[in-house]
């Protein structure tokens, strides 16, 4: 971290080849570099169509402009960018899953809390995925667990249980708390919180990962609104 | 990528501690695994808190079960477990930022487009961020393009331009499409598509993002609904 505690950012363009990131890992460890976060992703359209972009989040270290310039010189690298960390551009994210006409609604709540805390100064996005089916739901609310940034997730829909509640007690263990509408199955006896109202359920969610409001999941943790 | 041309998804539960990224991209390159995709974050919460989860996407090899046995023998290495790649589960990534009501009737008319698309087998996600601010919308529109899976982005609000423009020039270059809705400012000039319905709006970018409708930015590209 730099001393606002705020991690450095960098991005790297370079040739989709095998071994390329075990050569960017290897002159970051050498340079003391604790990696916090990585993203990379073959570029699909566009001017640089096939090139593998880079991003890594990484705490302080002594020499970031040396660091920068050993990594250009690796022989795959295109170029090296400074940039802003996501934490700071895209913020915690809520989670949003389920299907039908009630996951807009929830979304629609959600991004208007959003709306009113980051226009003072935070950072919290919505995402949302409209799905379908226990298996599909099941392994979308498990694999919240991997997403960066996920600080809370919302089960939008009127029947879930099965499959998908075992989800659900997989990601509160990994300290992703969970909102649920009100709805037929065995998810709301597992969820933190039940909510009846969709757009509610996107405000308590906003205002559970907002480090501004005094709301948090765990104090009315099993309650039903 | 395997038969299906789907790539493989593996996740590393570690130590959070400098190397461990080197030591696993290592391991990867020997077994001859092309990475397409990295994702890396320190656990914040839940009983795995300070532990650093690893997540990768890489083409088929010959032998991935000696690769995650391989992989599990690092010493830093809790587990190592297989997923299904985020492509699968989430799918591509329509974002939309902007701030005030209209950000909402946005994410609202892209959700619901989203969910039918979704009930018939595609997978379309709907990332929103409400922003307000030259700076901070100009820094969250140029990161577009590093994020994994976005293939366009939305506009939403009532004037933008200066900076905020020299993002959109900027990553319509870099493959993503750019709509915006009718509004003050210079973004309209540059976008590839400007609409006047902010609902409408979040209905073309899902329409674009669709591997099964017919709709394409580029063919109305210019043009004013």
């Amino acid at each position: 971290m730099n001393k606002t505690g705020i991690p450095n950012a960098l991005s790297i363009l370079s040739e989709n080849r095998q071994g390329v990131l075990r050569d960017v890992a290897f002159v970051m460890a050498r340079h003391g570099a604790n990696i916090l976060t990585t993203q990379q992703s073959v570029i699909s359209s566009g001017k640089q169509t096939d090139l593998s972009t880079l991003y890594f989040e990484f705490e302080d270290i002594v020499d970031t402009d040396s660091l920068i310039h050993e990594l250009s010189e690796i022989s795959e690298v295109h170029s090296v960018e400074r940039h802003q960390p996501f934490s700071e551009i895209y913020g915690k994210r809520v989670i949003i899953l389920g299907g039908g006409a009630q996951v807009a609604q929830v979304a629609l709540g959600a991004v208007n809390e959003a709306d009113r805390h980051n226009i003072r100064g935070e950072r919290i996005s919505v995402d949302t995925i409209p799905l379908v089916g226990e298996d599909e739901l099941a392994a979308a609310a498990e694999a919240v667990s991997r997403l960066p940034r996920a600080s809370v997730l919302v089960l939008a829909g009127s029947i879930m249980g099965g499959k998908v509640t075992e989800s659900v007690i997989k990601i509160k263990k990994l300290g992703i708390p969970v909102i649920c509408l009100s709805m037929v199955g065995s998810v709301p006896d597992h969820a933190d919180l039940v909510v009846t109202d969709p757009i509610q359920a996107g405000v308590f969610a906003v205002m559970h990962v907002s480090s501004k409001a005094v709301f948090n999941i765990y104090r009315v943790q099993g309650r039903k609104f």
